[in-house]
Parts: structure tokens; C-alpha cells; sequence
């Protein structure tokens, strides 16, 4: 535990120094705040979707996010030229399957990208990440799941059928590879209230991937680090829209030394 | 007047009780400041624009916002399916023609939209609301509206051909369904200067419409909450940056019973 | 000197007198911060990019931004198609190159534009300027530009043989038109941390070439006017959350005559 907080503190002096480059093929509504998301941290956003540059764009890019929030069929046929070039050239790639489950066309373009690029890490919360499921899964049904053992060994399961870093966010966060399970308590009730919060933290866990090869540990103190912005921000303001100002200002301002004394992680295995 | 106030209380403490889902098909702009709008108030925005997803979409709503702000022919057929969708169902559906008789694309845009779907409340300012008059229409022209009670007059007109509550916003805000009319001067000088101000005023008024049948009550009370968080604002900042974090804020921060003492109506008839 | 302070704080003055319809066609990222950004300062935004109505809405505009952030093929058409109603009726254009030099796509297009509509100003870093060079350019390579007096020198023969005057923006602004040389040495560190700064200074310039017709002028007393925007609000936050919403509200505050005394030109011929 204590080693995996001095990652997280590594994992922030890294982007800081390197200033890794995220290509990002995301939502229309959380684009410019998660370009301030990263600029703040310390990394370098590009946003790129056409079909015609994004295999240029990946082929400069650190890490590759792809996020479905409002995608239509050109941008899906965008976002898998971009994730077949970041899988050949061995780029980290994030997906965050916006609203997965709440329509087919969502679910389908979800599955599709998983099943065209190699995902290191798929972040959504709970009902997006069950909707992933195979039809001939081993996991069970999103009512079955009454309790975070369960949760936990479903995301295991789904870890290993889609053979990549699940992590299911929330009021305490899960990152598994099917071996290995990591929970991370940092947070503040008012993230929820701030649009594209969820985007943010993948955005944020794209840049850690960048400096980190082992996806778990990247996710792991991306989702401590995003947290801890939370907790920052929620000292300095009571409303949400300060509150996301101070978001931006705590992923600029949160030094490593304070990242690594505020990380908190449960390792279960 | 006073019931009107209360009423306006019960909307507030509906949406944060119920936090009803508001499908979102609108401009690129405002999308990102209007969600945040909802979220602060305690609705729940989504937004979705593909044609292939629409309807699955507006099928879990609770109301439906369609905003031409950035309009292009495919979002327009999206906006039409959702729309048709939404009537088909009984989903409340705002209409903001914004820009509506600036362009020949957008004042027809407008008109099919309201045609094809059975749209409960459109909102715009004055130049947008009266570019949507028919052919034949018996109103009179803008140039002919020179006082209060000519606009009510025309707003009126204009609200029975179109058979939707008409709500043209502006320092006074007016409200007719061509039979009753309310006049809400609750609002802050920099609200103009914070862009979408408009967009969010309506999708405010969806949030209302998810949780009151008649629109002309919903369309008032959320006209008066939204002013009256452009006071609150307007007394921490005083300046367009600060002010739409603020406006942010007071969404969030703003309690029923302060928005029953707060409502500045006038009822007419 | 004392006469382009004073050209900048009449500049200022003008536009928040006449408030120039600023029309844009820009990338998805900076959408909402630049509208705010042209509402703070005293000008009137529009967004509009579908084929069919770009030239009815350029029609109306005082001033044409092309940006090419998020470009798609469709885009393109739509900004040619714009631009060229613009050049045919006087209505002065500024292109923001974003990204040229890093894909083909974006090279090609800003060549493009560049051929086919009269563009006024060109503004953007280092590295997208030179991308612009055509294949038989007399400007020197990238890779030979070594200290401030070769770029200025490399800027002017582009200036020459693009027609336009040109802008390259860093800590150290560097205007000419071929002829003259200005340099502008106000801002503020924390701007490299707000997405869309260099998209910003765009439209500010946009919006003072609406009421200058010296595009030389009107570029340095815009970038002039931003980068004092970036000094006042770095005076008042230190993150760039904060900071960004400061420069919205000094974009608004700032008064012509505080302007006048805080250009920093250095005027080299």
C-alpha cells in the first residue's frame, strides 16, 4: 500500500516532466474540460477525429483515449482506425463506454471497439461495465450483484473474458485484471454533480498510463490522484460549479509528496 | 401569484426528489454549461445525437430539450425522430429556435421541427419567436411590436397557430399559451453576457416540465428560478466569468423556500 | 509606441460599443470559452457551420474565424464556402491554423483555405506558421530558425507570399505584415495551461479587425489586450481553473484607458 502511493506520487512527477501527448477521440460535451483536466496535471491533450488524421494523430500520441458519450457511426469508424494503429505501435488505450447499456447503437460500438483494439483499461461505472458482457458470459446479471464481492468477482470475470484493467467508478472505486483487486475510497460527494466527471477520470488515468506499463497500478493512482482533486476541491468550495474550478485547480496544484500521504487503497489481492 | 410561488417550491423540490432524465439533442456551445445546469439543479442530462439512437434514448426520458443552435441536416432528422418519438409517448418537449430568422436554414428548421413533433413550450427571444410565424399568420410583423401588450398580443396569436406555450425571454421574461399570461422579472443584467444563457434558461424549463403537466406553470416557475439565480449571482460577481460559476452554484445552492419568497411574477390573465 | 497604445484602447472601445457580429466556424474544444470570451470582452459570437447556411450567417458578420481544431472534411467545405462570401463582400478573415504541420490533413487544409479565400491574419505557434510554407518557399526550414530575428525575418517573406498579415504567439508575440514588425511581450504563464488560449487570442483579434481596418494594428492591439487580460487574472488566481475564469472576467473589466497603459509593444520597423 504504502508502495503503491509512492507510484502514485511517481506516476504525477512523471506527466508533470514528461508532459506525455493524450490523443483523445471523446464526447462533444466534456472535450474542453478534459483538455483542462490534463493541461492542469501537467500532461498534453490533442483532440482529432477525423477519419482521414486520426492514424496520424495516434502515431505522435502517448496514450489514446476513446470515449463513446456522443458518438455517431463516423466517429465509431474513427475511433477503431485510431485504436487498430495505438494497438500495432503498442499505445496504451482507455475506453469509457458512455452510457453502454443505455442504447443498442452505445452497447454494439462498445463491444466492437473491444473487440477491433487492444484496450488496456476500460473505466465506466457499474451498469456501463456489466452491459459488456458476452452473451455467453460466466459473470452474473447486474441483479445479482447485491454486494462488492460480487462486484468484484464479476469485474474479475469480465476482466478476463475482455483481457483488460476493468475499473468500475463510484463512491469507492474497483480496479481488477481478473488477478488482482484494488479499491480506491478518495472522492467528494460533489464530483457527481460535475458533468463529465467520469470522462475526467479516464482522461486523467490515460495520462498515467502513459508513464506507467502496468495498467492496474496506473488506474489504481490515477483514480487516488482524480480523487484527491475531489477532496481538495471540496475544502474550497461548497457549490458545483466552484467546485469544478477547484477541481482544475487541485490536479495543478496537489504536489506528489501530498499525493502519496493522501492515496487511499485497499489492495484485497 | 402566491400559489404561482408555491408552485414554483414544489417544481424545485420535484426535480431533486425525482431528478428526472432530460434528453438533450442541442448546439455544441451551451452542451457542456447546460449539463452542468441540470446536474447543479438536480436533474439528469444526457445527451445523445445519433439517429440510430434517439429514440431508444428519448424512451427513458423524462422530457426532451431540441435546440438548433448548431444545427447541420443530419441533427435535424435526429431532432425530428426524437421529437416524433417523444409526441408518440406523451415525453414534454421544449423547442429553442435558436437563431431562428437569422438564417433560411434555421427559421425552416424550427418550423418542421414544430410541424412534425407536438412540442409543449418553445422559447427564444423576441426576433426568434416571431420568425416562426406561418405564411397566413394573423400576427403582426416585428417591426409593428412596439409595447408590451402589442408582444403578449402577438405571443399570443402565436401560441394558439402553433398550439405550444410560447415563452419570449428577455430583462422580462412573457409566458402565454394565447389564453393565460405571466410576466416573470426575476434576473441580472449579466446574464447577457454568459453564452447559452438562453439554452440554459430552457433546459431549465425541461427539467420543470418533467415534473409539471402544464406548461405554463412550469415554463413561469423555471423562468423565475432561473432569474433568481442570476440575482444570487449577480451579488458574489461582477463580472461574466465569475457570474456563470456563480449562476452554477446558486442552481445548486437555491432552496425552495427562498425561491417562493424570491419568484417576481406578473399574471395578467 | 504611444500612438498603438492608444489605437488599442480605442480598439477596445469601439467594440464594446459596436458589438461586431463575430462569426465562427472553430473546433468543438474551445466552442463555449471563446463565445464567453468574445461576450466578456464586448462583442456579439455566432457559431454556425452547415453548408447551407454559412454564407447567410457570413452575410450579417463583421468579422470570419476559420479554425481548423477539430476539422472534418464537411467542416472544410463549409469554412471554404464562408470564406470566400466573406472575401468577395470585405469582411476581414483570421485563420487559426491549429494543428498544421502535424497531420496531412490539417497542412493541407490550411494551404487550402489559404488559397482560396483572402485571409487577413494567420495566427498560430511557431510550428503551425512555418507548416504554411509552400514547396517553394524562400523562408528558411524550422530546423535553421535559431533566434528571434530570423523568425521575424522568416514571418515576413511567409507574410509576403501568403498575402496576410501574420501572427506567431508565445511569450513573445511577433506581428508583421511583410513591412512591419511588431513584437507584444504581455501575458502570463498560467495561459499555456488553458485549453483553447491560442484559439482565444483569435477571436479577440477577429473581434478588433471588425473595427480596425489595419490588420496589423488590429493584431497587436488584440494580442496586446489578451495577454493584459492573462497579467490582470494571474494577479488574482494561481491555477489554472481560476485562472481561466479571471481572464473572462478582466476580458470584461479591463478599461480602455488601464489598456493604453499596459500595451507592451516593442515596434521594430
Amino acid at each position: 500500500m504504502a508502495k503503491l502511493s509512492e507510484k502514485a506520487a511517481e506516476n504525477l512527477m512523471a506527466v508533470r516532466e514528461t508532459k506525455p501527448l493524450i490523443h483523445n477521440i471523446t464526447n462533444y460535451v466534456v472535450m474542453n474540460y478534459t483538455a483542462n483536466a490534463l493541461l492542469s496535471m501537467g500532461a498534453s491533450p490533442v483532440m482529432a477525429h477525423a477519419e482521414s488524421e486520426v492514424e496520424d494523430m495516434v502515431s505522435a500520441a502517448d496514450a489514446l483515449v476513446l470515449n463513446i458519450g456522443t458518438l455517431n457511426e463516423d466517429w465509431t469508424t474513427s475511433m477503431i482506425k485510431a485504436g487498430k494503429k495505438a494497438s500495432k505501435q503498442g499505445t496504451p488505450i482507455i475506453l469509457d463506454p458512455v452510457g453502454s447499456g443505455a442504447t443498442a447503437l452505445r452497447t454494439n460500438t462498445a463491444k466492437k471497439i473491444i473487440d477491433e483494439a487492444h484496450i488496456a483499461v476500460i473505466r465506466g461505472n457499474a451498469s456501463e461495465i456489466l452491459s459488456l458482457r458476452r452473451e455467453n458470459s460466466k459473470t452474473k446479471g447486474v441483479d445479482s450483484v447485491h454486494c462488492v464481492n460480487e462486484a468484484a468477482q464479476t469485474a474479475g470475470v469480465l476482466a478476463d473474458e475482455l483481457k483488460a484493467t476493468i475499473a468500475i467508478t463510484g463512491p469507492v472505486d474497483l480496479i481488477t485484471d481478473g488477478r488482482r483487486i484494488i479499491r480506491v475510497s478518495n472522492g467528494h460527494p460533489l464530483m457527481s454533480y460535475v458533468t463529465g466527471a467520469g470522462c475526467t477520470a479516464t482522461v486523467i488515468i490515460a495520462a498515467f498510463l502513459a508513464v506507467d506499463s502496468d495498467p492496474v497500478s496506473a488506474t489504481a493512482t490515477a483514480l487516488a490522484f482524480f480523487g484527491l482533486a475531489g477532496e481538495v476541491a471540496g475544502k474550497r468550495a461548497s457549490a458545483p460549479g466552484s467546485f469544478m474550478i477547484q477541481m482544475l485547480d487541485a490536479l495543478y496544484s496537489i504536489t506528489p509528496k501530498e499525493l502519496n500521504e493522501g492515496c487511499k487503497f485497499q489492495i484485497y489481492r
